[in-house]
């Protein structure tokens, strides 16, 4: 097993022309990405790719060495543009048809006398896959070794992340620390890599952001040791502090 | 040079923590796609990937030999976590210092009394690189080759698109029509695709949706032909009728 395997991190492919166009926006990035927060995963890159199996198969067993734990979106639904169960069978040279399982969940689920064509093909996919459960509407994500696939929809993807709680095992949360001042970026910047420079193994990031008329800057810190984040946060508190900035928000 | 370099495409690398922490919601994306649409240009691939010197380097120089065009967007503020400009003179293996015009803007802009070290900051980068101008807060963007460099903040990034037009050589422009239905895609994925395997050229792309109370599903066909997406639209149009599917949208 390739060493980087060890850290508990995690990539998401999208798979998706229409967030490509900029037709649709994507949301399951941001909502996979908080999930793995709490499991205590690191999400470390994400990939959005066109609906090609050659983008599908070289992207798969390219990312799939080099993380953790990979997650699909899209591309599982009844349409000609669903191709990523039929490319991931492919990626692992793995058999693809019905699968047993899927075809009983969804025949049950939508009755024999509406079980169509189009979602037969909801139950194609690698033979021998785990299957990930779909609560909100029936057609069922899988697993096949580490990757993870799940559908595009925002509103079924969410309902099927909690179902994987005990199949992911995470490291340490990371836990994270946020205080807005009502700064520019410019004014903090020396004093802020001062901290940044004394406390290593915190990762410190700054935002910049304007909203309700005031423009000011968000200070994120991030460990996996809460005293670690609490020091830290206590010196950039002082130097603000000294400053005279005001704080807008500290939690 | 590589042959598909020749293609219009481009492909995007989001250098942000906040991304893939879940805490900002990227919207730079799908801004940037519509502007290449509009110029002609497919995007045909996104990364995101972590403030880390080495991923920055190897992703930049891994994407920008497969694709004409590569933006990049966040890591060119005035903090110790802003680190892309550093890391694309690394990847380029360009001097990295301040950059005389953009010293310059920079000094005008904030006067030199104000410009402080965190400032100065964002006048560092390859020294021989062309500027992007930002109309809207001073600090300017910059291109090296083929890569173009943009900020992580939305309404900064937007206001600095309009001035990259003349330098973006696009191919035709990307036409698309969409045909929403009150269907599910199940009912409509055989005949969808027999429309699809007629109009090879063509990208038929399913998306359902439940909105407003309402479950459909809008097909999206896109192509650089617009009597092609005009053929391909009526076939659509006409099974739907000879399904009784309804039509929502037609735009």
């Amino acid at each position: 097993m390739n060493k980087t395997k060890e850290k508990v991190n995690a990539a998401i492919v999208v798979i998706g022309n229409e967030i490509l166009s900029g037709r649709t926006q994507d949301v399951n990035v941001a909502a996979i990405s908080k999930w793995l927060n709490e499991l205590g995963v690191k999400l470390e890159e994400v990939r959005v790719i066109p609906d090609l199996e050659n983008s599908i198969i070289k992207t798969v067993n390219e990312v799939r060495k080099k993380f953790k734990y990979i997650f699909t979106t899209g591309g599982i639904g009844p349409t000609h543009d669903d191709i990523t169960s039929k490319s991931i069978a492919k990626a692992f040279n793995l058999s693809y048809g019905y699968h047993k399982k899927a075809y009983a969940i969804l025949e049950k689920y939508y009755g024999k006398d509406k079980f169509n064509i189009g979602r037969k093909k909801m139950a194609m996919m690698p033979i021998k896959a785990s299957l990930i459960i779909n609560p909100s509407s029936g057609a069922p994500g899988f697993i096949v070794d580490n990757v993870y696939c799940l559908p595009g929809v925002p509103s079924i993807l969410n309902s099927m992340l909690g179902g994987l709680n005990n199949k992911i095992k995470g490291g340490k949360k990371i836990l994270n620390k946020t205080i807005s001042a009502q700064t520019v970026e410019s004014e903090i910047a020396k004093s802020l890599e001062k901290v940044q420079l004394k406390f290593k193994k915190v990762e410190i990031g700054s935002y910049p952001f304007f909203r309700l008329g005031k423009i000011g800057v968000s200070m994120v810190i991030r460990s996996i040791e809460k005293k670690k984040i609490d020091d830290c946060h206590k010196e950039i508190v002082i130097f603000l502090k000294r400053k005279k900035i005001k704080i807008i928000d500290n939690k």
